[in-house]
């Protein structure tokens, strides 16, 4: 695994809430839009942050574990969605239109032939990962090569000029490698990881668990070194997810904000987390889903969701709802007058 | 008080379902944005909604409970923050001008000549209310004054073409004749209403409580008819806070949606539903602030709001911050595909 330096935030914790506290409102009354400024201020390393050139990526890939039946919806939803998203009838292209992304689509992995759609960047690398109720999901090298390719996807943006990197995906039943992740390192139980994805009923979630029960016990019987982050992310991961994690390393290397979608991106987060904790200093998460556990997950990273609206899409459709409110906050430090300069009598 | 017919919802419920629900997304995963979709229809009495020219009204007056210390800020804020609207550099500016919002300052009653500020629209009745301590905070000639200023006012942005009124308010000390008009309607002790407003500690807050439960208790020994909605109105209300209940009792009248803002603009919509109680339909709660009591004030009007940010700025920001999120629900209506149209397998 190569080292992820990512450099540590070290801007004066008081210079930023001096010039917060000193805006013309009450104290705290701007909520989270002041830790939010706050934290963005620490990320760039100014007290006159900007947001420029937002590009989302949107990886997709297919899942072997999903010829076990653990998704209400077929594999071919994630090839035709990828069709659709070309044609700018997603919930995806309606959320980056209206807040002015660059969406990329990325084919990480699909299980299909994509290559007559030129807007779809090709970068697959294999008709979806194995099924890990059996094997692992990927080889190392594979794993690598999806690292890498979220490292130069982060890096592209970056050099476009984009300091805020939104991630999302595609790929069906790809919530159950998420649950596994947020189990093993959350050593939370299973069953209160593993939800309803895109609308199972109970008989269905009842199965899903039990397949992902199984995976993991098998892997646990592998002569494997069961604690090591990147043998986790190998086993288990999508291409579209280990790719999702390479971009978020990359980008908080580049002092990048990485705006985190719903459940899935979520588990990517935390999986780069173990590869380099450091990578939650640049972390923002658009909101909390409605998939179980989402919460839960959020809060073994000290996640703050800013917005809670029973949204479960995925696509990064959550998280790209939630950017004005990332404006906002950098309208909020940058535009607003302080109390001198309002000639206001400073609230308490 | 004059009668305010308000157009019931007639769009037939299925119809706007069977719409939402085919477009390609599993079926309830965009959230609310769902809900508020389906609200947008009904109000406009269309399949497909749109938002045309939002405006914002700040309504800003004095209070003359605001003599007795319930506020940690002083009277003089309410000027000097208006003259500071007028240069752009306060909350409201910033979340107008990010989201497009034409944005109208109003002098209702503001203890102060702002008469060489022509930017702020004179509708002056008094120089702030009295004291509702010892008498009516206003006359019934002046509420009906009020009431009537808020009435042009929707009318004059309803006729530049403007269907979304949002509503927000500067007037220090007016959580209190919230907190009473919500502790009266929603038959709730006055301590579960009472906050802190723009910072009170503790015993601040105590000595809010007490004046504000002697105001209730003189209203009570009053020879007045204490469950008319337009006497509990009278007694208590802010001018700003009249013109708002005008404003929004017209907006819903002419079809427009009203964007509720915080604590004292929910107490307004709540005054507002006990003079014509479909005017909750037009409604859309903008966001729960930080203020103790908002959540339960909501509650009482079955509110969903839309954002959880702890704000409690007021001035309308609030709300102003999650209109973004009703243009996406908007957007998802129109421009989302359905399952049909993007060749793809219906989800479940």
């Amino acid at each position: 695994m190569t080292h992820f330096d990512i450099p540590p935030l070290t801007l004066n914790e008081s210079l930023i809430w001096q010039k917060i506290d000193n805006l013309n409102k009450p104290k705290g009354s701007l909520g989270m839009l002041e830790t939010l400024a706050f934290r963005i201020c620490r990320i760039q390393n100014t007290l006159s942050p900007t947001l420029s050139h937002p590009c989302h990526l949107l990886l997709a890939a297919d899942h072997g574990i999903e010829r076990e039946g653990v998704s209400v919806s077929p594999r071919a939803v994630t090839w035709q969605q990828m069709i659709n998203f070309t044609n700018g009838g997603g919930g995806v292209n309606l959320f980056c239109k209206q807040h002015g992304f660059e969406l990329t689509l990325v084919d990480m992995g699909v299980d299909h032939d994509l290559s007559s759609h030129p807007s779809i960047l090709n970068r697959k690398i294999d008709n979806g990962t194995r099924n890990f109720l059996y094997e692992p999901a990927m080889t190392k090298q594979q794993m690598h090569q999806a690292l890498q390719t979220g490292f130069s996807l982060a890096e592209t943006c970056h050099t476009k000029g984009c300091n805020v990197l939104c991630l999302g995906e595609m790929g069906i039943a790809n919530t159950s490698p998420s649950s596994i992740w947020m189990s093993i390192w959350g050593k939370l139980p299973l069953k209160s990881c593993v939800g309803s994805g895109s609308g199972l009923n109970t008989a269905g979630e009842k199965h899903k668990l039990t397949i992902l029960e199984q995976a993991v016990n098998n892997f646990e019987r592998q002569p494997l070194p069961h604690n090591d982050p990147s043998t986790i992310i190998q086993y288990f991961g999508g291409f579209e997810m280990v790719a999702a994690i390479g971009a978020m390393l990359r980008a908080a290397q580049l002092r990048m904000l990485v705006l985190v979608d719903g459940f899935i991106m979520s588990a990517c987060m935390l999986a780069a987390s173990r590869l380099q904790p450091a990578v939650l200093d640049y972390a923002i998460f658009g909101h909390c889903g409605d998939e179980l556990g989402h919460r839960k997950l959020l809060e073994l990273m000290q996640g703050q969701p800013i917005l809670h609206l029973g949204m479960r899409l995925g696509e990064g459709t959550g998280a790209l709802c939630a950017y004005p409110i990332i404006e906002s906050a950098v309208r909020m430090i940058n535009e607003m007058n302080n109390f001198k300069d309002a000639n206001i009598d400073k609230y308490f």
